[in-house]
């Protein structure tokens, strides 16, 4: 890790120590992912195929994952997984539960009622990847929402596995079915998202697309969401990253050890630790070697540590700052006080608090859901949610005591915004009802 | 406007009558507002008063109102006007208020507890359009959500004015008042969004940018919100439209008055009328044009109802299909059963039910929100609420009988995704939990 002394930089040098890493330029890979896009929205299918041919080297993609394949991936996963899955099922179940949006019916003006309502989305694909490691709690942190929000159509799209394009994770589809997806399709990448949005013979499109991905992927997602034939999407994406704020009697090796979980997600990842301790920064640097030194991804932990940094500050106030400053994706407070800190960060997008909570918690099994804003997105973005699976809309109707009670503020508003028809509109009902009313005397 | 038999019609030829007019090339105005945004980052208030002096004709655009001059304009304003800004401000605002998120925590497993908590964004730009008309209502729009979350800040850009760039109308500064905002900008344009999204030296960046705008601004929010540097925005732009659905019974001359209220919004407007009733269509034509003689801004509206839809269904069934099929921003139903037909919409984002309730009702004062997604992006994105000026984030606390409860489950997951360092994690922990219970016996 690179070591900073926070007191000694400038501003601009503060800003530069909690700059992040530039990202690989999208536009370099913008027209090699549009051609994809474009192959399978013209040619469906056969494109999908012709891709999981020269990218997967599989000849003969079958794109649906059929039931008696989910059946026969499911006979080979022990009790002790399927429970472990279940465990985590239930919590993200029960505190995604508690998220369930309410509608809203006020009277604004007598006679005028007003309405917000919820509705799922009607259809929502949502994208596991595949590669170096199976990914179940993806799963389940998208498809519990789905199914809570009771999305009428949710499907589940992952790359091929190997030797055969059905050798996929039984813990996937242990996890999709969990959450009542049964529509799976062995695809991924750039072309995964294209058939999502625009549909195949074999692939209904789909609303909304969700999930992580690789560059391709997210790239992807990104030219389908501009595209209003395409298909909406959860979140902007970036590399994963955590920030460890510790005081001098927090313990180094849990910290190391949160530190190279982030770590050894990609070399990409971001990883940084912040305290107003010395001795508590020199202590973590010994438990990081010793730690690495014993992980099976420790060339991909490596990489990532050596663009991340320990930030050392003169008080816990400025460590919070800094904090605040950078909007880490994860929070991780290990410090005396930690319960009393957590109302003064601002921009974290999950917070982790005390000993006993490491990131693992929140990335698999306490509840929380890890589908979360990146690179400083947390300013703005939230944490992704139940309500990410509903669309909101308004419902609005007056009676003639309510035209009659806000009509001619109407007039007045669209005569101040030069707007005749508008105001129209309204003086038509104004002059019906005030007719009916002498019809009646 | 363009009759349609629907029943006549194959599936294609149907896909096509619901087709939106093709949106002029963001892609040509690409470069142009890309260079815009980077002379504005570079070079800050002076750039912003080349681009005033260069499309605003103002060789010297001091950029902030005043609070004086503020003053100056307010006693401008008459009662008559100020009185309706007010009532529609009072609905606006209880409806909102309405809407305020709730806090969440549930303890998933013992000892285990999540939080799901909702912060203001700390700083948001509010963007009001002038040219030929000022916008009041879309400063309540914007500015009673962001009043309501307690945004720390949040400011106001609006066109310059004329002759002098601070002859802003008196309505734009009273609503912004009422909203509990005072610092205000006369810059507009796709400069406007820059200067929101980078900052100068007169204007502080802020984190999110609200509001609607021409083409250039449309774009511009498009290119900042791709830029993790720059602000996220509230949603994908695009003209306005509104549906009516309306039956035999349904008075021609209000279906006509509402269909030009949208059409006088600018020539790109869509407008369609939806009816199982030949005889209804036949009426609310000639309503139509004895109605658009008499408008101001006739050419504008006769432009819009050129490209614009008046379609025969079969059956009301049909109507409903059709109008569900379209996914319209506005959609008004006049039908002797519009309330019970209200249920079965499932894309429109805002539904006026009623013969009293004309869409002008919702664009001023009943207390919905104006600002809505259009051009079909109804079926995912949201109404505009004042959860879109919140963040979500979540905490999580696990205590050491939270990490015995789950921490298992959460190795055995870790394993399954050949994640060791997040394994390790919580092993380190168990171990330790291990320990100091042996310590104890």
């Amino acid at each position: 890790m690179q070591r900073i002394d926070w007191a000694t930089l400038d501003s601009s040098a503060q800003q530069q120590a909690l700059a992040r890493p530039a990202l690989p330029d999208a536009a370099a890979l913008a027209p090699q992912v549009r051609e994809i896009i474009a192959k399978v929205q013209s040619e469906g299918d056969a494109a999908l195929r012709a891709y999981s041919a020269s990218f997967d080297k599989l000849d003969n993609n079958p794109l649906q994952l059929s039931l008696e394949a989910q059946q026969r991936l499911l006979s080979q996963l022990s009790p002790e997984r399927k429970a472990a899955i279940e465990l985590a099922y239930d919590n993200i179940r029960k505190f995604h539960a508690a998220q369930l949006p309410r509608d809203i019916e006020v009277e604004t003006s007598a006679g005028v009622i007003c309405e917000l309502k919820n509705q799922p989305i009607q259809s929502v694909g949502l994208y596991i990847p595949g590669g170096s490691a199976p990914l179940p709690s993806t799963v389940l942190m998208l498809g519990v929402p789905a199914q809570l929000a009771a999305c009428p159509r949710a499907v589940l799209v992952t790359p091929p596995g190997k030797p055969a394009a059905t050798d996929i994770a039984p813990e996937i589809i242990y996890a999709a079915n969990l959450c009542g997806i049964t529509e799976i399709y062995t695809i991924g990448g750039a072309q995964a998202i294209a058939a999502l949005a625009y549909g195949t013979e074999t692939i209904a499109k789909v609303d909304k697309i969700y999930g992580p991905g690789n560059r391709y992927v997210t790239e992807a997602k990104q030219q389908v969401s501009q595209d209003p034939r395409g298909a909406m999407i959860d979140m902007p994406a970036g590399p994963s990253e955590v920030l460890v704020l510790a005081d001098a009697l927090a313990n180094p090796a849990f910290i190391a050890a949160d530190l190279l979980s982030q770590a050894e997600h990609g070399p990409d990842s971001q990883v940084i630790l912040v305290s107003d301790s010395q001795s508590l920064i020199d202590q973590v640097e010994l438990q990081l070697s010793a730690q690495l030194a014993a992980l099976p991804r420790k060339e991909i932990a490596a990489k990532a540590l050596a663009h991340s940094r320990a930030i050392l500050t003169p008080d816990q106030a400025t460590a919070v700052a800094v904090t605040n400053a950078y909007a880490p994706e994860h929070l991780i407070v290990q410090t005396a006080n930690a319960e009393a800190l957590t109302a003064q960060f601002t921009s974290a997008a999950s917070i982790f608090v005390g000993q006993w909570t490491p990131e693992s918690a929140g990335d698999y099994a306490s509840g929380t859901n890890h589908v979360l804003p990146t690179y400083g997105y947390s300013r703005t973005v939230s944490s992704l949610s139940l309500t990410d699976f509903f669309r909101r809309y308004t419902v609005q109707r007056l009676s003639a005591t309510g035209m009659r009670n806000i009509g001619p503020a109407i007039v007045t508003l669209a005569e101040a915004e030069s707007l005749e028809a508008h105001a129209n509109a309204v003086r038509l009902r104004l002059a019906a009802l005030e007719s009916a009313a002498q019809d009646k005397n």
